[in-house]
């Protein structure tokens, strides 16, 4: 049984919610403001939030924005519900003759906060979906500094199926874009702050369709572009909290224990939990403690009344000010953008 | 309309079929000895065939022959028939609670030949199962020569996934395992035989589930072990020969109009057939030309009349002696090993 995690929502939570937010566009609505990267930049919280946006359909219509690499412009498509090669099976997307439409197009804004109390919004997009891989949208960032330089990675969505990208910046105005570091289907990556052995590292979540169930590996790159030496590290447990689907959540923090690291499972229901793992300093695939139970559960109406889905914690974005605190970015509901604060020590204590 | 493609089978087809091959264990009885891995080593034509062996069940039970990375053994798995956990949907495999099992386990096995016309299988497995990833066995290699040394890459399934592992070799003796080179799941890697613009170059099929098909993507690296740079080449065409999934066949040739490249493809009823492409010398993900017909279908009944699946023709190996003859060699049926010569100027006519 491990010892329970005392989390402390902020007050302010929701922190962000869809009516808060400016849509990049006339034409489009807010539907999701969530699952924030997150990191200390300048003294300041930066958080770079999922913004999903909606077309707003004609009557009778279901509508999909699709990012239109050739023009730079969001292309708005709208299918007839009477349509009899429609099929609407989820309030995240919808089939027509068998091709899969997303009902939202994502991108990522940068909100900040100067005393992690307040935060304010930029009006606009900071990073939208470039070329032929992000036709369906960018998602989830998560942020790492490694000296001085901040790698962005997130997922981008499109015809050609789910990968994950890089971009690097220093100041977060000016971004560059260093193309997809893991091929589809491949999201829930988070690299870690440091090197190893002269090694870059980072977890990911590649698609399985044959054997086994959606897991946690490692993988490590001299560069940060080409990655190799897959290791796996967790799967999801049957009969577990965690049974269905497991996935990285920020990365890692380094502790004199072993690697502290969050992730994200689902169960039977898709109800989304948080858990920890601790792992090895040298080898991060060694998993040298894992959570039996969650730490952190959708108790709050804003977590547990849904956007895309009820249920949810959703947790990409950590902020450790060195002061023994843990600030916890997170998606509450599949809709909203929370924040909870913990202790270091009842995160290592619930591991031991 | 594509120019049809002369397909001399080869009069001993097929070269292999399961009565031919000595089991790698008492216990064990072959059930498939197909899509082998090709090259000329030494003057001799050489293959490397996936043998896939299955357990013989007790009355009224199924079985499962699993390697076991601990002992180095082959363990036999039986679960009775009647068991209401089991469901046994598809030849290749079946479930128990909810867990997939192979019905066989595959292993890779030399075979040679002075003069393409004679081939002789060695008596025992060239490369058997090692390690966590391969429990399942290993299946489908490709053999690509660069500077000397020859590169074998492969599928390695087991509970974690489907991977592509590396094995490289200079005498097909001693075999030098450097591991995992494409994470879950991926298959049909196929590595070019020299590299452009100082990286080696691959195609890899990387497993997709929200969006998209089964497609053909290219990566490239500096060490043969960490990839990168993943760009898409061709995915399955709806109403196509191709329309369900896509997939590199063995290294592709360089010709003066470009890399001549061969893939099969499913459609909905998983009839396999063979295409090929033509493709930019610099930028291989940049297609200058594509099948509209396949150039190679199952005809004959060691081709119709299947094993795991029946109307299968899989390519994974070809020769190019140098005299404007290429030979192919490929599966037939899911079942049997099988070549066929065809002439260079016909494929590449075919694709004018």
């Amino acid at each position: 049984m491990n010892s329970p995690v005392k989390i402390d929502r902020f007050p302010a939570n929701p922190l962000f919610r869809p009516e808060d937010i400016q849509p990049s566009q006339p034409n489009l609505k807010i539907m999701c403001s969530f699952n924030p990267g997150a990191i200390l930049f300048q003294g300041k919280r930066l958080l770079l939030l999922r913004v999903a946006e909606m077309a707003i359909p004609d009557e009778g219509c279901v509508a999909t924005p699709i990012f239109d690499p050739e023009t730079g412009e969001v292309h708005i498509q709208q299918f007839k519900k009477d349509d009899p090669d429609l099929e609407v099976p989820d309030p995240r997307f919808f089939k027509h003759k068998g091709k899969i439409y997303l009902t939202s197009l994502s991108h990522l804004r940068i909100a900040t906060s100067e005393d992690g109390l307040d935060f304010t919004i930029d009006e606009g997009p900071s990073i939208f979906p470039v070329g032929p891989y992000e036709t369906f949208g960018i998602e989830d960032a998560r942020i790492t500094e490694i000296e001085g330089t901040y790698y962005i990675n997130y997922t981008a969505a499109s015809d050609f199926g789910v990968v994950t990208s890089l971009i690097t910046t220093t100041d977060f105005r000016k971004f560059e874009r260093k193309g997809i570091i893991f091929g589809p289907d491949n999201k829930d990556v988070a690299i870690f702050p440091e090197k190893i052995d002269g090694r870059y590292q980072a977890f990911h979540r590649p698609a399985v369709v044959h054997t086994g169930k959606p897991s946690i590996w490692t993988a490590s790159s001299t560069d940060m572009l080409d990655w190799g030496r897959h290791e796996y590290v967790i799967g999801p447990r049957s009969g577990h909290w965690d049974c269905e689907r497991v996935g990285a959540g920020s990365a890692p923090i380094k502790t004199p224990e072993g690697w502290l690291a969050f992730y994200h499972a689902a169960d039977y229901s898709t109800r989304y939990c948080l858990g920890l793992l601790l792992l090895d300093l040298k080898k991060p695939s060694k998993v040298l403690a894992r959570s039996e139970e969650p730490f952190f559960v959708p108790e709050t109406p804003y977590e547990c009344e849904g956007g895309f889905m009820p249920n949810v914690v959703f947790h990409n974005g950590t902020i450790a000010p060195g002061d023994g605190t843990v600030e916890l970015y997170y998606g509450g509901g599949d809709l909203v953008t929370c924040g909870a604060r913990v202790q270091l020590s009842d995160l290592l204590s619930h591991l031991k």
